[in-house]
């Protein structure tokens, strides 16, 4: 091992591997959660959004998993540079993918609400949406493991789409409500879902910024100048 | 010192003080963000909008800065136990203050497009919802400088409050819309805004549970049991 300050531990990268695939796991769940709201919402099936409301359990609970395993990679291991970034960013990465999570339930709830309603219109920016933010997602977690900052790049690049896809949303919808104020309440929820597929976007967003630190200790997320190392004397 | 398996390392406590310091500015910045975009929306004041619109940037500066004291505690002092957890809840804190400054922007968006209508309705519990978010988090950085648990778990009851404050702010902008469809575009504005909220209190909420888990390494969050202590036999 190269003189880096660190003290070699045995399994410390195993376990930070482990620490990698866990969190791919996480984020599979948390896609899968997203997909299967968003085809409950598209096909009416009131069965699959009772699914997905009580169905967070094995996201909080790898959520827990996760952060222990940070706490005891860093009590236990003190690590350094490289390593220390990669656990950081595991701790945050663990936050953005169980908001993902509890933001799937917050579409069930307004999924619920919208299905009492005959249908608005044919949904296709909101299907759209979701598949753009559940590529998103996947890519900043491959980017992660991979330490790929092309492919996080790439995710920073994207949020752009699902910017312009809310407000068209956005925009359509008021137009069906100023027709016709029978179209006010499930338009209003179908808004309220296009904002949290934009949220999902945003925590994708998050995961990929926290890459690009991690890779480069380059901080883009404020279009800070310099390196981390640079402004700590590392 | 006592034998905790620490290193005592010389000015670990003041920096770790500084740090603290830090995020108490971070949020009163947030905090102050908050009520003057509200008190814009009450006194339709379009100044301050563009004010708090386009002042995101000293909670930016502070966000990495805190960051940054955060990697360099972890990088050069590698704390132990309630130390390490105590960084660890900065990095979480952090992350949450610099959203809520986000949210003030959020917000100042809806109130920019509101001012453009007459008011639907004079405006009671949006202030409300705003003083009771500031308030929680306020108290919730509070209870992480003195470690206070019982303070921490009074910002989770307050949380409740908002939830009803929301529900009860959309049921009764649906009915002006419903009544007036002329309502509908503004009251849809007053709706987001009281999301986002609502959204100010889930991070107070989020920072409470770091309290918690850092005083008594017991996570709170998803009803678990036990302590990460006896989790990882540390």
């Amino acid at each position: 091992m190269p003189d880096t300050g660190e003290r070699v531990v045995p399994h410390f990268q195993e376990q930070l591997e482990v620490l990698k695939e866990r969190l791919l796991v996480m984020g599979g769940l948390a896609e899968e959660r997203v997909r299967a709201i968003v085809d409950a919402l598209v096909e009416r099936n009131s069965e699959v959004v009772d699914q997905v409301q009580s169905g967070d359990e094995p996201i909080n609970r790898l959520h827990m998993e996760v952060d222990n395993r940070c706490f005891k990679l860093l009590a236990l291991h003190q690590p350094m540079a490289t390593d220390l970034r990669a656990i950081v960013a595991a701790v945050k990465i663990n936050t953005d993918l169980e908001r993902v999570g509890d933001l799937a339930v917050n579409i069930a709830e307004a999924v619920r609400r919208y299905l009492l309603h005959p249908p608005v219109k044919q949904l296709i920016d909101i299907p759209r949406m979701a598949e753009i933010a559940q590529h998103m997602l996947r890519d900043a977690l491959d980017a992660y493991v991979r330490r790929d900052t092309v492919l996080a790049h790439a995710v920073l690049n994207e949020d752009d789409k699902l910017d312009a896809l809310k407000t068209q949303v956005f925009r359509e919808l008021l137009t069906y409500m100023l027709q016709d104020p029978g179209t006010i309440e499930p338009a209003l929820d179908l808004i309220l879902i296009s904002r949290h597929l934009e949220r999902i976007g945003d925590h994708a967003t998050n995961v990929a910024e926290d890459v690009i630190f991690m890779v480069s200790a380059r901080d883009v997320r404020h279009h800070a100048p310099g390196t981390v190392e640079a402004d700590l004397n590392l």
